[in-house]
């Protein structure tokens, strides 16, 4: 039968590109430890290791069901999933299922993927002095529980799906979701020591491995091509391929738009800035991808470069601090995308913009409530820094009793 | 024709499992350069090279035909492959070739990908010691003749599959394979310089990169997708994305449970448990990767990784220095994974696990025997382990007269 | 309809190559970083960045139409991809183009990732000497004008590709093209400050990061499963797999041959010449991956790796500083490969090799001239070459105020 041979060809382009998102996660670690110090980077892979484990379990134990609601004959079906003698529905592993577009079992190791995502993000803002703990509590709760809420309300066919809100691959549902956290963490949390003077200056605290950071873009534009790719939720040639285009002009629009930008300002040529460019770009298309061109990718990435320039001012003057760029590049750059749909390509018009809003808004105003209580929550029990010393001797030493790299020579700061 | 269109879709499946699986090299060479001194980063290097690059090259020139000697008209085909104007058969680039998984050029280098993995468990186990030539001596015999021999009897038809042995992807054929080599290689060499003290009580010797060393078990990871993914020998969807399913929860819990079991025994939290644990629920879930659910994943994993930890602390009671974790990750939990077949899952029962206990038990036997011959040979002969100040120098300038990181100030130990 | 099926697959395919000839650029980057100083990383991952930006850009803005003339109607269609409201042509989403290889989005971007290629080959030969600006124009110019009008020539049923000329994947097109600019680039800009002695005597400057720059060789092998197996321009089951293995085992045999060679010249096991051998095995199967046997295909990879050492061994004679072996690489074994169409395989014949040879020699004088003109314009202008205490400080301090490695001790030189 035809479909069979589709159906194959579909699963193929989905599986290849559920493992492109796993692989986003080497892409944030590098990411996250080269633009930090070396003193911390076993604890900040550490945290993204604890990430994508705890959150495929997570998302098998209950995660998927939460946020998918209809697809098992109706019912909520929360622990359902990983055991209590319960497996695939019959129909998930025929053409029948999703269109033909993948499996019941593509589906949930794709969506997984995704889930592990948005606290990756916040791992990276609250690099060098949160607690391991109240990280790995803060994770399970915002992983487990918080995203495949949110998630449900339009993937899972809720509220703001039947409202018209528009969110191809996540620049909300992902990236802002994962920003918002970013910002309350950052500000709960307060500023590194050092990075601010008392006369409140920012200070450069300037990364420790910088090829290692920039691999970490290349890999995160990698992962793009599934983690937008995928998204379209078959191989349909012409929206897969399309997408694609429009991911890429975007990264490279972005980056080359930060890189510009930021040498007029300041005169001098900063790979930062060009990275985080490129993953504005990344962030900014995404939740269009499918519905620009390749002019209207390019100016979305173009605005995106420029206020990954601007956030990244805006963070510094606002006292947050953000080592990594975070919210910059996953809360400035989604709100963008998700903007962006309403004026740029097939879906542009005010009616759009406006519902494309209050979707950033709600999302926005569900994530900053939700992230706050947690954390709060932890802050006023367990705390959520760590203690002065620890945080100057670095957390490998504290938390973990390693170093990172035993043999090298280092300077302290 | 629909057989044309289901044939390409696996063919581009078997071809991107392959592409991952030979990309598990840069895994294993980033983790095993990552958890030993700066001194030897260029021997590991070139082992792995050597490995990978050989390796094909001897599959190709005979291990091939070796390993399947059914499928080429009941030749045994020896040297038949490379060289000597005998091209692939007619047949193998149609769909009438292996049900239509893929096409002879393919099962041939995806094939050669899994051979040359072996020798490279070994390497790690060996690392900082073994003498350059008699590495290379041991990979050339092991990787050309014994892994396609041991092969042979499972996946080539031989007297393993007939007696009802299953191990879909290799936690025996491949994994415990190399584990075993990596135990007796371990016990002929000895112990670095320094490891364990006059009273036999072991010293850590800290990894120099554990950011590349986390990377490298991304990467292994990632290259999980195909070598067990590809091992489905087509692109099957139901098979294919349970695999990718199995494969990834096993991975999680393995991680997970290392992290906490290790946790609770040390009270802090060790990357590098954390690390083999992943390993260990990769290794362990790959006998039996298309024969569980979720459920039996997890399990299967969060065993794995009590296993990590028992065994590695087990390997340093036995007084055997394994600088990588070797032998509990690929020889303990490839055990562990290929009698789990006969524990959970669709395959269960006591009849199986006995068959698949004397698989184990033949293998194990052959591999330590033949092993056992090859490194013994090469000890007395022309000798295994380099002089003491050859390895107090590190083994990057006394093989290869070059240094690892050129512009970095060094803590020589 | 039984095309869909096979279209998807064919462009499921074609995507996955896309993304790993993307991913190539990683590959060059670890490449070139690794093998040079840590004062000049940070501008080498910058130029690099620049490269696939700038380069997708420009080809979206003209070079995909330059290269391609006939496909849109037979217009030129300068500048019309990008913008100007002109969209995909109709029939690109379907099977009826480029015989349901892919669709037209595909096709942009998988030769998009190709043009990127042409310029990182020169970034390597050129590293920490060139001014950025003047290495940006020059890719520029060299991305968007030079390879898209080299490139139409053959690829875009120009007048080589009337004469018979066959350059599969681009040894000519993509890796002789850019070793040739490399060549005049190196010529031009003169060597390193203290790489040759007064006498003339060539001093080793050693890379200072070789687990990157080894990282590099494996991520650009698997690359190659994209760029070879990509150049299919289908997923045809036979082509497909045929090229990848020819592919691999060149690599293999590149590299094997090259260790080999190298140490019975020189008494050591030389990584370097271990990486470069490989990597002259893939550009030197690139021309004829299709064309080859097994037995060709380790042939071809056998000779590549003679010539990259005696290549390493001409380019110091000639008092050439080329930091990472692009001359050897890409220029001696793109030649090398293209004329080996002419000696080996399925084209072979006297006939075909002095067409092979025409072939080089046009695209080697083209390359050649205009690289000329384009760098000598910049010298006697903007000038090329960075100013002596510049170069001593590194660039990364002087172009872009920061450093790669900003917690390591390290040595000055």
């Amino acid at each position: 039968m035809e479909s069979t041979s589709l159906f194959t060809a579909n699963n193929v382009w989905m599986m290849t590109c559920t493992a492109l998102v796993f692989f986003m996660h080497l892409g944030f670690s590098f990411l996250e430890i080269g633009l930090t110090r070396q003193k911390n980077a076993v604890n900040i892979i550490f945290k993204n290791f604890f990430v994508i484990t705890a959150g495929l379990l997570l998302y098998c134990i209950g995660g998927f069901n939460l946020m998918y609601p209809g697809f098992e004959e109706g019912s909520m079906g929360f622990l359902k999933f990983a055991g209590f003698g319960i497996t695939a529905p019959e129909i998930g592993m025929f053409a029948e299922y999703a269109n033909g577009g993948y499996t019941w079992w593509t589906d949930f190791l794709f969506q997984g993927m995704f889930a592990a995502t948005a606290a990756t993000i916040v791992s990276g803002a609250v690099a060098e002095r949160i607690k391991l703990k109240s990280f790995m509590i803060f994770t399970v709760i915002y992983v487990g529980l918080v995203y495949p809420i949110i998630g449900s309300w339009k993937w899972g066919g809720g509220f703001l799906d039947q409202m018209g809100f528009y969110d191809f691959a996540g620049s909300t549902l992902v990236h802002s979701l994962g920003g918002w956290a970013a910002l309350i963490a950052v500000y709960l949390l307060g500023a590194r020591i050092g990075k601010f003077s008392k006369e409140g200056k920012p200070n450069a605290i300037p990364g420790h491995n910088i090829p290692l950071a920039s691999a970490g873009v290349l890999i995160l534009w990698l992962g793009w091509f599934g983690f937008n790719g995928g998204s379209v939720l078959s191989a349909d040639p012409e929206l897969t391929s399309l997408t694609l285009v429009t991911t890429c002009l975007s990264a490279a629009a972005g980056g080359v738009s930060s890189a510009l930008f930021s040498n007029i300002l300041y005169k001098n040529f900063d790979l930062t800035m060009f990275m985080n460019g490129i993953l504005g770009g990344l962030v900014g298309i995404t939740a269009g991808a499918d519905q620009m061109g390749p002019t209207e990718a390019i100016l979305i990435g173009l605005i995106a470069g420029i206020f990954i320039v601007l956030g990244v001012a805006l963070v510094d003057k606002l006292k947050l601090d953000d080592p990594v760029g975070a919210i910059a590049v996953h809360l400035i750059c989604g709100v963008w995308g998700t903007l962006a749909v309403g004026i740029f390509g097939a879906m542009a018009g005010l009616n759009q913009f406006l519902i494309q809003l209050i979707g950033v808004a709600i999302v926005g105003a569900f994530s900053v409530i939700s992230s706050l209580i947690i954390l709060y929550i932890i802050k006023v029990t367990i705390g959520l820094r760590v203690d002065p010393d620890e945080e100057m001797k670095g957390l490998d030493l504290s938390e973990h009793g390693m170093d990172a790299y035993a043999d090298f020579r280092l300077n302290q700061h």
